[in-house]
């Protein structure tokens, strides 16, 4: 039984899994000295642009403190959304490997503005206070919303405007360019993002993420970082096999607009039914709803999903590549199911 | 071709292979629960032993650092030989995760003893002093040596009567259970030791380390731990079905005996060859000798290898589960061949 | 000249000082092992009850950071105001020193309550989630503020029953025992609070701060988190004997009632100005005011303070032990003569 | 009664006492934006040369990881003695502060060499190896012996051309400047030291220990890390006017090489009692001998010391700037009694 708990309780795509058996013949130089890493960082590079430079590392929460350790002093300070899964959902493992503060900002949407961003920029030089550093967003946003290209590129001149750089964490980056009909390059090197945390788990792979260092500055002790943090694998072309398949033909793509159009018809449903309010824009792979509280139990047994806010029971709903129509109808007439028979 | 560099430049065993296949069907809760989860948890316990808490880890550094950490305070120095991986391979990443200071030990053959281990056992209660608090102990040890269970006890009374806990990094447990022709229990929790990193990586496994508290004591914050320590794996069953078909039939033995007798088969060729000076027993599944320098660099062109010692041109090769008679044989011939070519 | 900037720009007590020249009579053992610091650490027993245990630092924030060292693990959220001084004035010290997230919360007051509280109290058990261990609050608050005694005891019963402690950062402890007519017990030990920032430098030392632990169970490894936070001092006793005189005869409250009674004075006057709006009570040694920002910088030349909120030019005045009724008195008159002066 | 534990047993020289009491008068801005300090800062760089920049702090432990901080990333190894401070007497803070390995080297004199260090100088570029950054010295070492400004200048020259840098922990650089003839500058700036902790403490001071970079690119965020160290002193005119007086007339000059001649005195006196061995050359403020142990114990009911080392019975005496000739001649006829009392 499929649920929407989350894009990372899928599978792996057989294509992944292919490429997984087929990388597994004879002996391979480790620690990322192969040859199916040597051509997937260069696939990487072709891809983002000259200068970029990608380390493989194991989860997002890994992809993030090391580009957050790459760009930062402990005496900095690291501002987000409220809602960011470095604040939310990574027990503190920033302030823990960077020993840097977290400034948070309350959202409508999970997003940052330069307006919003403004309010943490103060105490430049003033010893006491924590440094301004580096902005974090995440691109689909913890939300299930989506920055423009101009919409990031504005943040990218203001925070550099200001002497901080920018962090995206995209560990759904694939939905939201996908969802922008755009490449990776024209949402992150293009608009001005110095560092990304490039997500592959939640997409298809069976493991693996991304730093990809935009801005070459950031990459200079990356690899000693990215050991020292506990993400270096051994067995590598394990890793790099599965990100080779994911770019070949635009895996990504295809895999991130289905998990996306598994959203819309989700939402297109949902809007049809009373008693359900979608409290925020569908733009990628998630609907979050408000529903009635006497659903949610019965609803969670056969279709499990997390509850996002208790006190106005709004839920999150999560697609991804393995979704299927079906999926959604059988989820939809259960939906209203309960719905009517409390009715 | 394969190499005699390292056992992690081993492929994955086609029982793990099948098991990962087997294991992407459906969707499944992630970060650990899920069924084949809980399954193997319980099959760890069983093998462990009632009390012992299992965590499933990326890598074996993240194992390592993950079980210090919940041994320790950073006030606390660590005791290891000054070959153990903890030490020299691990970037300093048990210094940054723990604050800990590592103290260490030479030795002539990477085993620490109570003798040894008594030097640094001073300054209790005194602040100025980094206060003792684990032994961290490696099995099979980094050249290649064996602790006896007999020698394990005396060293978890010696540790335990000194008011410090017992560490083992069992990167090559299995190998060490396989020469002994013992189980896991008989040469960890019942021996004494408090914490183990249990290996899965080097013997067949794609991926998949795992923290075993034998001392409940010690599991209290594991989880948290983990990762905060950025270790937690969200689509886990793909660590989980590995490790079950790993226990299961004690697949580890085999594959571990498998190596093992690789490298006895090896050192037996070495002994008849003039010029080759084995250096230390020849226990698990690793061989270290002392060759002439000019047929090194010859040699690695066709199986590469790591240089151990460049003083005094010490080598070591590495076998595993899926190195070959056949193997072994052209490795010996070539070695013939470099060696007689010249004189 | 005198200013208002900090209770930390003026001097040292004339007893202090005097007891400074008294110890210093041959030699001494180091680090505390001495006879003052003995008698002292007796004394603050007495005076806080039996199980409390102290230790000498050099600063507060150093006081703060070996506190919620003791208090804290890794993995723990520390919940404070978003004014507090561990969050604004400690260069993201306590982040880094213990690996914890600081979560904040906005007051109108600088004062915490259990409803403010609860916003981050969820997550429980929960290991994507820095787990919540730490309330910390501030007396008197950085906004000049105080909690009563009845105030405390309510956050310490709320704090414990769900299962956090408390901290308070007494950098001005003495304030608001002369404030509220009390002993330090009656505010501390008797209502709850765990451990104690307790201030000496803002209130006539030359430098001085002790942590003090009301609950004796984090005071177990405090001697090692003082010396690893690099807060043990050599030659201790110099430390000690200001605390000494610092607390024979209530030293302490002679010199807060003072400050404490020219903000009462400075604020007194200011009411009676048209133009100056006094923007929190007076209750301690602070005057926050919102003032016309053409006199700021002519009052600042003579006077030197601090812009507390440049958006609605609010700013704070700080009275010492050694403000004098004629320092305020010059001060309200250069205020006046700067706001007629432009009318 | 003097006691020869260790030189920060002394009290406060009466010089640097009567400056604490001068400037003791009206307010001052806090954190070093004072004149005192300001002038003092100036003081130093014309000591150190122009472009040295000096941080003031509390303490050596203090001073020693600012320093190291300022130097390091934290996959980096610190080189130093494994007599140093930095590694038996600082309870782990340089680990805990920095992240780094500590690497340590025995030597038969506290000094290290370009062949000692050279052992520890490999794996560059290596990720798996915490990346050689800092070797650190002590002058006066902690056996007492010194460094000539040749074998500094060999050390700097060596370090820096492996790309290392080199930190000098000067506890007691007071006395080694007094003891070799010159200036500060020629045994630090001139001899290529990047960075130095330079005490005051020991040798005089109530407290106050600095940092001075003489490398100004360590120089850059050290405010900050000052700060987030807890090492940021908010009354900083009572530590500057400590070292304006100790800079002033070289008084520093005059204690240490007072202590020196104390140290002498008492080795002329020892070289002629039979049954006391001294074990290491006398160049600076400290003794160590091995004595006969049945004489320990009742001596140090007299005259308080430190055993060094148990096994042979070897023990430690410092003088200071208070020790007196008739201390150190009381102290050997009580010796003297006690050998012969028992012969």
């Amino acid at each position: 039984m499929k649920g929407f708990a989350s894009d990372n309780n899928s599978g792996v795509h057989p294509e992944v899994m292919r490429a997984l058996f087929e990388v597994n013949q004879e002996h391979a130089i480790g620690y990322g000295g192969d040859e199916v890493t040597a051509r997937t960082e260069k696939r990487f590079q072709e891809i983002f642009g000259g200068d970029a430079k990608v380390f493989f590392v194991y989860n997002g929460t890994g992809a993030n403190v090391i580009a957050l350790q790459a760009m930062t002093q402990p005496f900095n300070s690291i501002i987000c959304a409220d809602t960011a899964h470095i604040h939310v959902d990574e027990c503190g493992a920033p302030e823990k490997h960077t020993g840097c503060k977290l400034l948070t900002l309350e959202t409508p949407d999970g997003k940052l503005t330069p307006q919003l961003i403004e309010k943490h920029l103060h105490g430049f030089g003033f010893e006491h206070h924590a440094q301004p550093g580096v902005v974090s967003v995440t691109q689909v946003t913890e939300l299930g919303t989506l920055y423009t290209p101009q919409e990031l590129r504005d943040l990218s001149d203001f925070v550099h405007s200001r002497g901080l750089y920018l962090h995206l964490d995209g560990a759904r980056i694939s939905n939201a360019a996908a969802a922008l009909g755009c490449s990776f390059k024209e949402i992150t090197t293009d608009v001005g993002v110095d560092v990304l945390s490039f997500g592959g788990t939640k997409n298809g792979l069976m493991l693996g993420e991304a730093v990809v260092f935009l801005n070459p500055d950031f990459a200079h002790y990356a690899k000693y970082i990215r050991k020292q943090t506990t993400q270096l694998h051994s067995k590598m072309r394990f890793i790099s096999a599965q990100f080779e398949v994911y770019l070949k033909d635009e895996l990504w793509r295809k895999n991130a607009e289905h998990a996306n159009r598994m959203a819309q018809l989700l939402a297109h449903e949902l809007e049809q039914i009373e008693g359900v309010q979608i409290t925020q824009k569908v733009q990628a792979n998630s609907v979050f709803a408000i529903i009635p509280s006497f659903i949610t139990e019965p609803l969670q047994k056969k279709y499990f999903f997390y509850i996002w806010d208790e006190v106005r029971n709004e839920v999150r709903w999560m697609t991804s590549f393995d979704t299927t129509e079906s999926d959604i109808m059988g989820f939809v007439r259960e939906l209203k199911y309960l719905l009517q028979k409390v009715n």
